[in-house]
C-alpha cells in the first residue's frame, strides 16, 4: 500500500485548505489596473493590431529581460513557429527539443515542415541534460564543419530548443556550448520562465532567441499571447514584418513581399499585458514564497523531492513541482486522485512526446530519465496569490 | 488632365469633413457595453481560451448567421487555414481563389503545403466570375468523376474559396452547382461579409464553411478575432478540436492525439465581440444609410460607378467602393491623393496577389477583370459613425 499520497495530500490540504474549496493549479490575478489599462484602450479606439499598448508591453519586457527587442505574437505557440521559420528552419529539418515538454515545442517544429529530434533531461530540473547530448551528437551525428546531420534520417540538424521546465532554467552554458561547436541554431523555448534568470541573465537571452507565453495559466497573462526575445535586431525586425503579414511600407497600395502571418498580439491582450507587467515583481516574490513554503513543508517527508532552484539560477518557480521516489507511477496516481478528488488542483507532466502517437516516429535518443520522470512528477497548487 | 478626381474629391469632402479634420476608411464603435463586457471578464478571471464568453460570442454568432455551429479562432486568418487544413487540403494540391483578395486567402492555402489557383472575378460587384470559371475547368482541366485534376501540373484541384468582396455576395448558386459537379469543398472567405446575405441565407452558409474576421477594421471586433462558422456538426468538432491544441478529455492527463494548433479566440476579446454583437444590427443600419447617402451624392457623376448591391442579396457595405471607368489608373491615383491629402482616407484594392513575387508563379487562370479592376477600384470611407 502507497504511504507517501496520504501524507502529502494531509500536508497540502493543511496548507492550501483554508478558506476555499478548490485550489487551481495557477490561476492569473487581478486588481484594477488590468481594467484600468483595458477600458483606455478601448476608449482609444485602437484594440487591434496597431495600438500604443502593444508598443508599450513589448518596451516594458525589454526593460524586465534586458533583450534589445522584443516582437508580441498572438501566443507563445505562434511565437515559436515564428521564430523557428524565421530561422529558417524548413522543409524535413530536423530540431532536437525535449520530449518532456508541452506540445507546442513540437507543433511549432512540425508546422515548419521540420521533425523534432527528441532529447532527454536532467533528474535534478528537468530541463535538457548537456551531458547527455553532447555524446548523442558526438557519437551518432555527422558533422561536415558547417552542417550537422543525423546519418540515420540523411536530414540536417539545425538547431536546439531548450525549455526552461516549469521556470528552471537549463544549463545554458553547457548547451551553447554544445550548440556553438555543431552550429547549432538555440531559440530557448522559455514560455514557462518569464523571471527566471540563469547566472544573472534573464532565460530567452542566450541564443538567437528565446520565446515567452502568457496564457492564462502562466506567471502573468494577456488572455493570449506570448513574445519573442532576441537581441538580434535584424532578426527581430525580420519577425516583426513576418509577423504583420509581411506589407511592405507604403503610404496606401497593399502589397507583401513574403508568405506572412497574422500573429500580431492585438492592443486589447497588450493592455492587459502591460498592467500584468507592472505586478511581475510582485509575483515572483509571492511565488518564491510558496515555493519556500513547500519546501518547509516536504523537507521531512521520505519518499520525494521538492525541486528548488539550482544555485547558479533564479526561478520564477511557475510550477511548483515535486518528484516521487517511486518510478513505478503509483504513487503518482494515488497522489493525483486523492487530491483532485478534495479539490486541490495537482497535474502530472505532459504526457512524453515520444509516447504520444503522433509523434512516436520521431527520432529520438534513449529517453530513459524522460519515462522515469513521467511516472513521478506532479506539480502542486501555484498561483501567486497563495503567497500573499 | 483627369477630371474625375478633383470631382469626387470635391463631393467627399462636403459630404464628410463636417468637423472632424481625419476621416478614416473604417473604425470601430465602441460605447460603455464593451468596457462593462471586459471588465465583467476581467472580474471572472477567465481571460483565457476557458471562459463563458467564448462560448457566448459563439452562440450569438450562430443565431445571427442561422450557422448551426460556429468555432471562433484567433483571427480570421487562423479560422482559414483551420478550415482549410481541416477539410483535408494537404501538401502539393491546389485551392481555387480569386487573386482579388486579402492576401490571407492565399497564406492559408499556403500554410496547407497547398497552391492558390488564381481565378477571375465579375465587374459588377468584385466576387469569383461563375461563368469563366465554368468555361476554366471545362477546358482546362480533368475530371475522373471522383476527383479534379490540372493536367499542367498533374495537382489535384480540391476546394474553390469564394470571397464576398468588401461585403457583397458571389453568386453563390452558381459557384455551389460548379462545385458540386467537379466534387469540390466550398470554404467561403466570408471575413468582409458579417450581416450580407445571399437569396436570405447569411455569407458563409453555403458549402462545407465559411471563415468570418473581427480585425479591427471590420464590422464588428474582438481586436484579433476570426469564426468558422459550420452547418456540418462532426466538421465543427473537429475544428474545435484541433484548434484547441487537439488535447484528448480527461481529469488530468495531457495527451494530444493529433498535431493541432493553439488557434482558440482568449475569452478577453469574446468578451469585446459580444458587446459588438448587441450593436450588430445597429452597426449594419447605419452602414447601408452610409452607402444611400454615397450613392446618391455619386449617382450623377459621370466616370464612375458605385457598386450596389445586386437584387438577389442584402451587403453590409463593410467597405463601399467606387469604380472608375479609366483603365488606365490615372484618375485612381490622382483621386488616391487628392483625397488622403486632406485627410479623407481612400484605399485602392490590394494589388492582385498574382502580380506579387511570391505568389506570381502560381497556376492561374487569364485574370483580365481583376487586373482592370485593380487599376480602377477605390475604398471610400465607411466607419458606421458616419451614418448616425
Amino acid at each position: 500500500m502507497d504511504k507517501i499520497a496520504p501524507k502529502v495530500t494531509e500536508i497540502l490540504k493543511e496548507m492550501l485548505l483554508v478558506s476555499d474549496s478548490f485550489i487551481p493549479l495557477h490561476i492569473p490575478e487581478f486588481d484594477d489596473k488590468e481594467q484600468q489599462f483595458v477600458n483606455e484602450c478601448i476608449r482609444s479606439n485602437f484594440v487591434s493590431s496597431v495600438g500604443s499598448f502593444v508598443d508599450r508591453f513589448e518596451e516594458m519586457l525589454q526593460t524586465f529581460t534586458g533583450a534589445k527587442r522584443c516582437v508580441l505574437c498572438v501566443n507563445g505557440t505562434s511565437a515559436l513557429h515564428l521564430a523557428l521559420h524565421s530561422a529558417g528552419i524548413g522543409f524535413e529539418d530536423e530540431v532536437l527539443i525535449p520530449s518532456f515538454t508541452f506540445i507546442a515545442t513540437a507543433n511549432a517544429v512540425s508546422y515548419c515542415g521540420a521533425s523534432p529530434h527528441f532529447i532527454d533531461i536532467e533528474e535534478k530540473h528537468l530541463g535538457v541534460d548537456p551531458t547527455k547530448l553532447s555524446e548523442y551528437l558526438e557519437k551518432e551525428f555527422t558533422f561536415d564543419g558547417v552542417q550537422l546531420y543525423n546519418p540515420k534520417t540523411k536530414r540536417k540538424v539545425k538547431a536546439l530548443v531548450p525549455m526552461h521546465t516549469f521556470g528552471h532554467p537549463c544549463k545554458m552554458s553547457e548547451l551553447l556550448k554544445i550548440a556553438n561547436s555543431y552550429n547549432l541554431l538555440v531559440i530557448e523555448d522559455a514560455a514557462e520562465s518569464l523571471g527566471s534568470y540563469y547566472k544573472d541573465k534573464h532565460t530567452g537571452n542566450a541564443g538567437l532567441c528565446g520565446v515567452l507565453s502568457f496564457n492564462g495559466n502562466k506567471i502573468i497573462t494577456s488572455g493570449g499571447g506570448g513574445a519573442i526575445l532576441s537581441n538580434d535586431i535584424d532578426f527581430a525586425d525580420k519577425l516583426k514584418h513576418l509577423s504583420t503579414t509581411a506589407k511592405e511600407p507604403h503610404k496606401w497600395e497593399i502589397k507583401h513581399d513574403n508568405i506572412g502571418y497574422n500573429y500580431r498580439m492585438p492592443a486589447i491582450n497588450a493592455a492587459l499585458g502591460c498592467a500584468q507587467m507592472e505586478k511581475l515583481a510582485n509575483f515572483i516574490s509571492h511565488k518564491r514564497k510558496v515555493a519556500e513554503m513547500y519546501f518547509n513543508a516536504l523537507k521531512n517527508v521520505d519518499g520525494l523531492r521538492f525541486v528548488s532552484e539550482r544555485e547558479d539560477s533564479k526561478s520564477n518557480y511557475w510550477l511548483n513541482t515535486i518528484i516521487l521516489d517511486d518510478a513505478s507511477g503509483y504513487s503518482l496516481g494515488e497522489l493525483l486522485k486523492r487530491t483532485n478528488d478534495i479539490g486541490i488542483m495537482t497535474r502530472p507532466a505532459w504526457t512524453p512526446l515520444h509516447l504520444l502517437p503522433i509523434y512516436s516516429n520521431c527520432p529520438k535518443m534513449d529517453l530513459e530519465i524522460t519515462e522515469n520522470m513521467f511516472r513521478r512528477v506532479i506539480n502542486i497548487p501555484s498561483s501567486a496569490k497563495l503567497g500573499f
